[in-house]
């Protein structure tokens, strides 16, 4: 598979052993020209120290660069976590010659140990020599944790007569929650844009992506999406509001999409990708409630796994969600099969149990009352999950 | 083991062959004479029939019976279902020659399909007639789904000068979270006492036991607690806020977290027990609050599974709870070890996994910033888990 990389932007990778060795730990993301720059985070109360940095750094809307390194996720670690992000950012800084501002800092995996700064420290010069050394996919894969497959999506597309380019990583596999989960993804795109029309896309991207899985409502602590145009490609520069920036917000949101459908995928342990949406609900905030207490109930997902259509506990999840519901007008289908109708079972369970062996689960819930929807991407709860995070950190 | 009583209460049990064959599925607790009756329901809005009877029963405040069936919850259900559930206890009620109105129904297992109410119909006559000749472990084993043990918790307490008796069963092992869960309760005492006082004392046992267990964070359609008193000690009429009332409702508080202590033990495919406490919290709520969050993360409950003290995902779980906190004021022990102080690791992760092998764990989170603090019980996430609920109705 070969990807688009938008123009001006440059990779590298290196291996620091932060938890081990034997591979990449260790990215550099950068860009030729300064880009416009827009950030989302965490808002888990326990941010890491990267995300505090990045959070205050993003206020200027700008930046050059982002180092990354997995195995360590820089979180409850304190003043000396504080440091050694702002440390990762000088070191590069000065070597790219640029203001340390300009870069941004991102950390994944385990909490509450102290980055091994010295083999980072002596890791960065080559990182900013190599710029240019490595693909897209390396980077990729130098930030996964427990992923399994790096994730990547790039498109082209036409605006205002000039191709533009938007590519995206991200990775995730587990701690995945509404509001980004152990997430990290990184944007990059060679359109020339207003800071507050790339705020609106990216906004709106992820509210209808990263925002909308869950694999075990753990929310974690490092979660950051940060996007990066260059203006490289050379178009009149897209205001917010206008055709060209629909385009580009769509294709945006289309990336992001597919990045979070990737991490659903690789969810540790999992064997299905199940999506959940509820429609006619009240409102659409009730919708987006129904859907997450669905997708987040162990109960609905381990029934899921053993290829039981149990509906009762889709029945006892938007019960017990908080959403208003009538029990006597609410319909579920299952791959399109209506297992629940006004309330009551159709009586296709055997039907049901048969079409839930499929890898892709579509459960609908029609509410009837309103006309509020949302969807949720989510996956089953297999031994296999038990199995990756009970031996996490062993 | 020998259970104490309490005067003038009967048992029977019978086999219905409700969801299989082999096993009593049907059972009946009477009462000689008329009980004062107080419960407490389920709050998910999907409620089971037998549970919307009970409420309108319970508004007069009195009882003679209880009708059980376990393998089939009778929720889901619609108008046929609250048919069945008020024909079970018409049945009894002729058959008992008392008031319909004074039989409660509770039902317990799959949801979503109608009662077999031909094999209940015909088994009620036998229930009746065999009135003493079944014990209380009959009747706690009668009510089991997925437990594994009959819960049953007695005490003797004297009382103005009387041998006062209450006893205790319940079921449940999944489908367990704060507002009492997949958990049917039955309190039966022999105490005289007001309606207003024994509401008082079942909502105070029950807001310190029952409804602060979670196993899996799925909240169940059926959950009851029902509590029978009937006087036959013969002591002065107990009121509230007496000094009397202070004993009977702390020995009924005692039982009831025995009780739910049990249920906890019994969890689906559990291997710990785990108490979490969060102290200091800037008020109650905050720390019930974080103590569920901590309680119901995947993370947690795996991390504890696998004998490893990964404190950031306690912390995580803190911080995504939505409570106030200050990071470096958060203190967090493990069976009594200080693994976190200011927000830091204390570096003593080796002895707090090898601390973490004991089947009883306990966890205290001290917040330092205020005086609220809560206790809740819960367990750790095994394959058991997965394996039991992804077959439940195979």
């Amino acid at each position: 598979m070969s990807f688009y990389i938008p123009k001006g932007f440059l990779f590298s990778t290196a291996e620091a052993a932060i938890k081990k060795p034997g591979r990449n730990d260790l990215a550099l993301i950068y860009s030729n020209s300064d880009c416009v720059m827009s950030g989302m985070f965490t808002t888990n109360k326990i941010k890491a120290a990267p995300v505090k940095l990045d959070m205050r750094k993003i206020k200027k809307g700008s930046g050059r660069a982002i180092i990354i390194n997995s195995g360590n996720a820089n979180a409850c670690t304190g003043e000396q976590g504080m440091k050694d992000a702002a440390e990762m950012s000088e070191i590069a800084g000065n070597l790219l010659r640029i203001n340390q501002d300009l870069v941004y800092v991102c950390s994944t995996g385990v909490i509450g140990t102290p980055l091994p700064m010295e083999r980072i420290r002596s890791k960065i010069p080559s990182l900013v020599a190599s710029l240019g050394n490595s693909s897209i996919e390396d980077v990729a894969a130098s930030i996964m944790t427990t992923d399994t497959f790096p994730k990547i999506v790039t498109k082209k597309v036409r605006i205002l007569n000039k191709d533009i380019i938007i590519s995206g990583i991200c990775k995730g596999a587990g701690m995945i929650c509404p509001n980004m989960a152990t997430m990290l993804s990184f944007l990059m795109t060679d359109v020339n844009i207003e800071k507050q029309a790339l705020d609106t896309a990216l906004k709106t991207a992820v509210g209808r992506s990263f925002n909308r899985i869950t694999i075990d409502g753990d929310m974690s602590t490092n979660d950051t999406t940060l996007i990066m145009a260059n203006a490289l490609s050379g178009n009149p520069i897209i205001k917010a509001a206008s055709k060209a920036f629909m385009i580009f917000s769509s294709a945006l949101a289309e990336i992001a999409y597919e990045l979070s459908s990737l991490i659903v995928k690789d969810a540790e342990g999992a064997s299905k990708l199940v999506e959940i949406e509820v429609v006619n609900a009240k409102n659409d905030k009730d919708a987006e409630k129904a859907a997450f207490s669905i997708a987040n109930s162990l109960l609905v997902k381990t029934a899921i796994y053993g290829n039981d259509a149990n509906w009762g506990r889709f029945m006892a999840a938007l019960g017990y969600s908080g959403i208003s519901l009538k029990e006597n007008k609410t319909d579920i289908y299952l791959n399109k099969l209506k297992i629940v109708k006004n309330g009551l079972g159709t009586g296709k369970d055997n039907e049901a149990n048969e079409s839930l062996k499929d890898k892709y689960i579509r459960i609908q819930i029609n509410l009837n009352i309103g006309k509020g929807s949302a969807k949720v991407l989510t996956c089953d709860l297999t031994e296999g999950y038990i199995k990756i995070n009970a031996e996490y950190r062993t």
